[in-house]
């Protein structure tokens, strides 16, 4: 993979780990910052590897943005900052493989927004998750996006209007992650997870995690016309052959793509 | 009621039960199981009974769509195929009735589908659920429309990614159920849910669960925009009026509908 | 504030309570009692105070509407009165204030949606929450609306075809409530929830409470357009950037507005 300044890329067999690197600044979003995890999550959705882990160095996951990249930027230069952050967002969603996040400390404003993109998450017990921009001058609107989609209305008021850090074992009660373990078994839990949500034809897969998203928070007869026709669509497609075919004949499926 | 050669329809008193009755095929949902659901729903949605059980016999509730019928058929006939599933669980949502899935041993695939998409649901402890799809060839689309309209976001991308199984109690815990009970107490427990959940002027009810669907997943001032001129016209019939007088007078209601 | 006939309005300090005072008639909300508390939020929205309690006196919260004055009205009489009651709900989402429901004892039909339309909600041990219009005559399809916005699919199916009541420790479970406490400890928890629930901007926080709202229960890519302009305007507001240069120096915030 690419070298990066603020982040680094590395491959390790079928998995791409992108790791927030800037630990003396709390992993806080830069511009910089976003663009490289931008570029990363391109970089790592262009090979074949079947899955991504988001993880950070240094006490925190991420603090969110960088303020002192803010506080100098006119109403164009925030929007651009936040567009090229909404497109992060959205790449994470939209690359072919499944995305975890590792979450180890706080995850905060735009460090829980981006727990709250990642398809899955798995906490250590040190985790940590707010919306501080409510209790604060700059409320944490983009970053409740994710977040109100993944956890009950009114615990993403709680969260969003009084700012408070909820721990691990809450995250895991109203469903903003999916696994807690101890910080010492994150790596094993990630991995974990991720072996069991990559088996399987990875065309397939990545058809299955964009149309999810595609449908989510649709009417349901809306998300209906939508995975209808891309499921007949896939029916076609040489893995669904071969999956039912290895079914059929009662042998292991062979996947070529 | 009808006789089927897949399924059992049968009235008891207020309740028909409609029984997914092919153990060896595992209860998989073939096109002629899917008509015969889908007639026998329509059939039962005719009737004045008040309440719809959706059950299966076997080892499992049911295995979903039935891969030799599948493996068979082109783009078009995979696509008349889903879309009569569709309107199966269309027509599920939108009988007078209130339907109870009673769930025994696996629900997967197009068969977990089926009891996202039912108003209310009983599990035995023996029962399973899962969307086997994500770790094959051919993702669970369409099933995971409605079993992500009852669980959150990230439990959604964990069953649909991992295609794993999540027991009775997991999916009681995660909403996708109403009930867990020893397997033994199954019918019992579906009688007693839906007792309660028959009361009352059943044009009333009807009128609320469609109403309900209609509403559900749409931003809350779209929502109101139904739900108010419904509930406004529902005023002025019989049976909101024998309600009302019913509880100035004192007296038990007589519904006549 | 005013002087009302069925309700009580009274400021001390930052906070404003709305209190339901209607006791023999278990603060029903017929139009007049609607209309006061309308006119009472509007008052209180256009104050400078921060919070604003929903609370009732006597035996129950709410019980919802006054079949006695529904019961006397034709289809445009009956349409009014909820055009009235979902103006009252859209205004307790609206106002810059954060909203917090103080419930004890049953709050039932219309007297649920009020806690389900409020921005927080704290229970007594003694709340319950029901929507009885499903065991009745007249179906509670707006109450419905926003309860069906904060617990999951089959709960809302459960509360709204059978009419049962659920208590304060399965409402906080579902996500209906964020706090439950005895109840001689409510005035106190709901304080305690309400000063971390207002730190901070507070016109950050009214765009924050109102932007929420905004963008809730939309795809997400509709969301994030919405909060995306909102959140770069808002940077230029003299409150972010008071909040990211307290930040950046190291001191503590000092808000003018």
């Amino acid at each position: 993979m690419a070298d990066y300044a603020h982040i680094r890329s590395e491959r390790d067999g079928e998995t791409v780990t992108i790791t927030m690197d800037r630990p003396k600044r709390r992993n806080s979003l830069s511009h910089e910052h976003l663009a490289e995890l931008l570029a990363a999550f391109r970089e790592a959705g262009d090979t074949d590897a079947s899955g991504i882990v988001l993880a950070g160095t240094g006490p925190v996951f991420s603090a969110g943005h960088d303020f002192a990249d803010v506080a100098a930027r006119d109403l164009t230069g925030v929007r651009d900052l936040l567009r090229l952050c909404t497109e992060l967002m959205d790449t994470v969603q939209s690359v072919p493989q499944v995305v975890v996040a590792r979450v180890h400390g706080l995850a905060t404003a735009a460090g829980c927004q981006l727990v709250g993109a990642c398809d899955l998450a798995v906490a250590g017990e040190s985790a940590g998750f707010a919306l501080p921009g409510g209790k604060g001058g700059w409320f944490c609107h983009t970053p409740a996006v994710p977040v109100a989609r993944n956890i009950g209305r009114k615990r993403l008021m709680e969260m969003a209007l009084t700012g408070d850090v909820i721990d691990a074992t809450t995250a895991l009660d109203w469903g903003l992650v999916n696994r807690v373990v101890a910080d010492d078994a994150l790596d094993e839990a990630v991995a974990d997870l991720l072996a069991r949500a990559t088996r399987g034809s990875r065309t397939s897969k990545a058809l299955g995690k964009q149309t999810l998203y595609a449908q989510l928070g649709r009417p349901e007869q809306d998300a209906y016309a939508i995975a209808l026709e891309v499921m007949a669509a896939a029916s076609q497609l040489p893995a669904a052959r071969e999956g039912m075919n290895a079914f059929l004949e009662k042998r292991h499926p062979d996947w070529t793509d």
